[in-house]
C-alpha cells in the first residue's frame, strides 16, 4: 500500500455503506445500508451493488453505471490468479480492466480492504482533509435542504417554548401535568415533533445549570426554575441525510443580573459574528475576535479548579451530511471561501453561573453570509 | 504496517467515535460523539479523552483508566523526535512508555492512522471478524437490553395493528381520518411510539406489495387493501445502544389463497426454524432445510425475468450494540455456540403475489432456544 503514488490518481475509490458514510452519500445520493465499491473512472461515478440492491440503485441513485456484485465477482473468481478476497479482488479486476493503477481514499478507509488492495498490487494515496473536496461548497439545493433541517430544529425549540410557557414552578423545579418537567421529556417531545417533520433528533441537548457547563452533556433529569437551559439540536433529514445545527438558550423564571448579563455577552457576539463570515476572511481572526471579546467584557477562558471555562470550544464548523464536516472555525481555521456551509455558536460556561450558547447556521458568500437558519431569540419565559 | 506479526499481539487498539462504532462503544460503555483513543494494557481498558469529555467518561464508562488528551499530548510532543502526527504519535508514544510492541486492530480501522503508526514502527495486526470476539456472545444484561429493543419494535406493531384496524377501504386503498394511509404515516407513527419506549427507529420498513419483495426497500406511498405489507422494526435503544429487530407482515381486507398459503409456509418455516437454533448445531444446515421446505412446497428460490424471486435473503444474523453483526446463518455458516443472540427471519417474495417475513430474535443454548422477542402473530384484519 502506497501512501503517495508517483502520479498522483484522480480516481477515487470508497467502500462503505451510505446510511453512515457522508462521502457515499454525497457520491451516489442514495441511501444503502450494507459496505460497498464505489469509484470514479474517467468523470464517471460506478458503484457495484448486489442484485437485491440493483434495481432501487439503477433507478434512485446519481451514479452513472450501476454494476451488479454476482456478475462481476463471476467475472473475477474467473480471471483471478491469487486466491479470491473479498471485496479487494474485485476492485483489483475492475481496476485492471478500466487500466487504473491507483485510487484516492478517504483516511477512514476501512484498513482491511487497503491490506487486500496492497497484496493485488493496487496503489492507494491516502487523502488527508475530506476525499471529495467539493462536498464543502454546498449548491442552492443543498443549502436548500440544510435550512429544512434547521426548520426541524426551530420546530422544535417552539416546542420547547411551549412546554417551559406551560410550566409551573414548584419548589425550584419546574412541573407539567403534576409531574417534574425533565431533559429526557423535553428531549422526547422535540424528537417526536422533528419526525413529524421528517427527521431524526438523535442526541439533543437539553442541560440546565451546571450539567450545560460539560458541552458534550446531553443533560437529564428535573429541570429547575431560574437556571439557563441550553437546548441545541441538530436533525437530520432523513429523506437527503442532510443536517440542521440550531442552538437556544432558555431561562424559566427569574434571571439574575448575571445570568442575564452571560446571555446578552454570547447573543451580541453571535450576532456580531455572523456578519464576519464573508469569503476571504480569516476564520482563526473571526474566533479570535470573538474570544477576545469575551475576554474584554468580563468573561476569561482559563482553568477552574482543573476544570475549563468561558469559550471552551470552536465558534463553528461546517454543516452538511455530516453534523461536523470542514471546514473549521477556531484557532487553527484557514479563510473562508464562498458556499461554505457554518455554525455559529459561541458560547460561554461557568459553573455556578451555568453555561450559554446560541447558533444559527450560515452560507458564505461575498457579503454579508445568506442565513440558513431562522428562529426568534426570546429566552426569558415567565 | 505489518498484517501478521510474529508474535501475535493480545492487546486491542481502536481508534474511533462510540455513536457509531460499536467495538468501541462494547469496549468502554460510554458514548462519546468524536473519534478517540482506546487500547487493552495487561487486562486493563485505557481511553484518552479530550478534557471536555473527562469526567464524564471517568465517571461513567467501564474504561479501567481514562488519560487526559491534553497531558499525554503535551508529553508526546515533548518527546516526539519525528513531526508530530495525530492521532498516531500519541499512540506511539504510549505504546513505548508502556512497551507495547504492537497491537491488534478491526479490519475497519481507518487506513489513515494504521500508515501514521506504520511510519512511526507500531506494528497492527489487523483481524478477520471480530476485534473483541467476547461481543457475540450475551451475558445476561446484554439480553435484557435486546429485550429491551424488541419491547420496543412490539409497541410499533401494536400503533401499526391499531393503525390498520381503524383505517377503511376505499376503492383499494386504505384511509384514515378522510386520507390515504401512506407508509410514511406509520413508519412515523412507530418512530414515535419507540422515542416513548427511549428507542430510536430508524428506517422501518413498511413496504406493501411488491415494493416488499425488495428487501432493501423501506416502502412509499399508499397502502393498499388486500395486499400483504411487510413490517420490520429495529429500534435501538438509546440508553445503552441495543437493538431490537423484529418483523409481521400484515393484511388489510381480504386475503387470497395464494396469500394465505405465502403467509402460513412462511409462518410455520420460521416457528421450526426457532426450534432448531441450538448450540452445536450447523447454520448452514438449519438455513438449508428451511430453503428446503420452501422449495418443497412449491415456492422455488430462483430469477425470475432477471429478479430473485422466493427465499432471497439469509435466514438471521448476529443481533447486538450492530444490527448486523456475527454469526450469519446463510449458505457459509458456522455451528451456533451458545450465548449467540439471533434474529430467525424467512421470507418469501415473489413479485403480483407479495412478499412475507416473520422475524423473532432468540439466545442460543443447549436445549430449546430463549426466546428474546415477544408478539402476536395476527396478520389478518378486516
Amino acid at each position: 500500500m502506497a501512501r503517495k503514488s508517483i502520479t498522483p490518481s484522480t480516481e477515487v475509490l470508497l467502500y462503505a455503506d451510505s446510511e453512515m458514510d457522508a462521502d457515499m452519500l454525497y457520491f451516489g445520493k442514495v441511501f444503502v445500508p450494507d459496505p460497498f465499491i464505489a469509484f470514479s473512472h474517467q468523470g464517471k461515478r460506478i458503484a457495484v451493488v448486489s442484485q437485491l440492491e440493483f434495481a432501487r440503485v439503477h433507478k434512485e441513485s446519481q451514479f452513472d453505471e450501476v454494476l451488479s456484485l454476482e456478475a462481476v465477482m463471476q467475472e473475477a473468481r474467473s480471471v483471478c490468479r491469487k486466491a479470491f478476497v473479498y471485496p479487494g479482488s474485485i476492485v483489483a479486476h475492475l481496476a485492471r480492466r478500466r487500466g487504473i493503477k491507483a485510487f484516492r481514499v478517504s483516511d477512514i478507509f476501512p484498513v482491511g480492504v487497503a491490506i487486500q488492495l496492497g497484496d493485488l498490487g493496487v496503489k492507494l494515496e491516502v487523502v488527508e482533509g475530506m476525499l471529495l473536496p467539493e462536498r464543502e461548497f454546498k449548491t442552492d439545493e443543498e443549502a436548500q435542504a440544510i435550512k429544512q433541517g434547521n426548520a426541524a430544529s426551530s420546530a422544535g425549540f417552539k416546542v420547547v417554548e411551549k412546554l417551559l410557557a406551560k410550566a409551573e414552578i414548584r419548589r425550584g423545579y419546574l412541573y407539567l401535568d403534576g409531574r417534574r418537567l425533565t431533559s429526557e421529556k423535553v428531549q422526547e417531545a422535540i424528537a417526536v415533533e422533528c419526525l413529524k417533520r421528517g427527521a431524526i433528533a438523535a442526541n439533543t441537548i437539553v442541560a440546565g445549570g451546571d450539567q450545560a457547563c460539560d458541552p458534550h452533556c446531553r443533560g437529564s433529569g428535573p429541570l429547575r426554575a431560574n437556571e439557563l437551559i441550553i437546548v441545541d439540536i441538530f436533525p437530520r433529514i432523513s429523506s437527503t441525510g442532510y443536517h440542521g445545527d440550531m442552538t437556544r438558550t432558555y431561562l424559566k423564571g427569574r434571571a439574575s443580573e448575571g445570568q442575564k448579563a452571560l446571555y446578552n455577552t454570547v447573543f451580541e457576539a453571535e450576532q456580531e459574528a455572523i456578519k464576519e463570515h464573508r469569503s476571504g476572511k480569516s476564520a482563526t481572526l473571526i474566533y479570535k475576535s470573538v474570544r477576545e471579546k469575551f475576554d474584554a467584557a468580563g468573561y476569561p477562558t482559563r482553568k477552574e479548579n482543573g476544570f475549563p471555562v468561558g469559550f471552551i470550544h470552536g465558534l463553528g464548523h461546517g454543516l452538511g451530511l455530516a453534523v461536523h464536516e470542514p471546514p473549521r472555525v477556531n484557532p487553527s481555521g484557514s479563510r473562508l471561501r464562498s458556499g461554505q456551509v457554518i455554525t455559529v455558536e459561541p458560547g460561554l460556561y461557568y459553573p455556578g453561573l451555568g453555561g450559554a450558547r446560541v447558533e444559527d447556521v450560515i452560507r458564505v458568500r461575498k457579503g454579508e453570509p445568506e442565513m440558513l437558519s431562522q428562529h426568534g431569540y426570546r429566552w426569558l419565559i415567565r
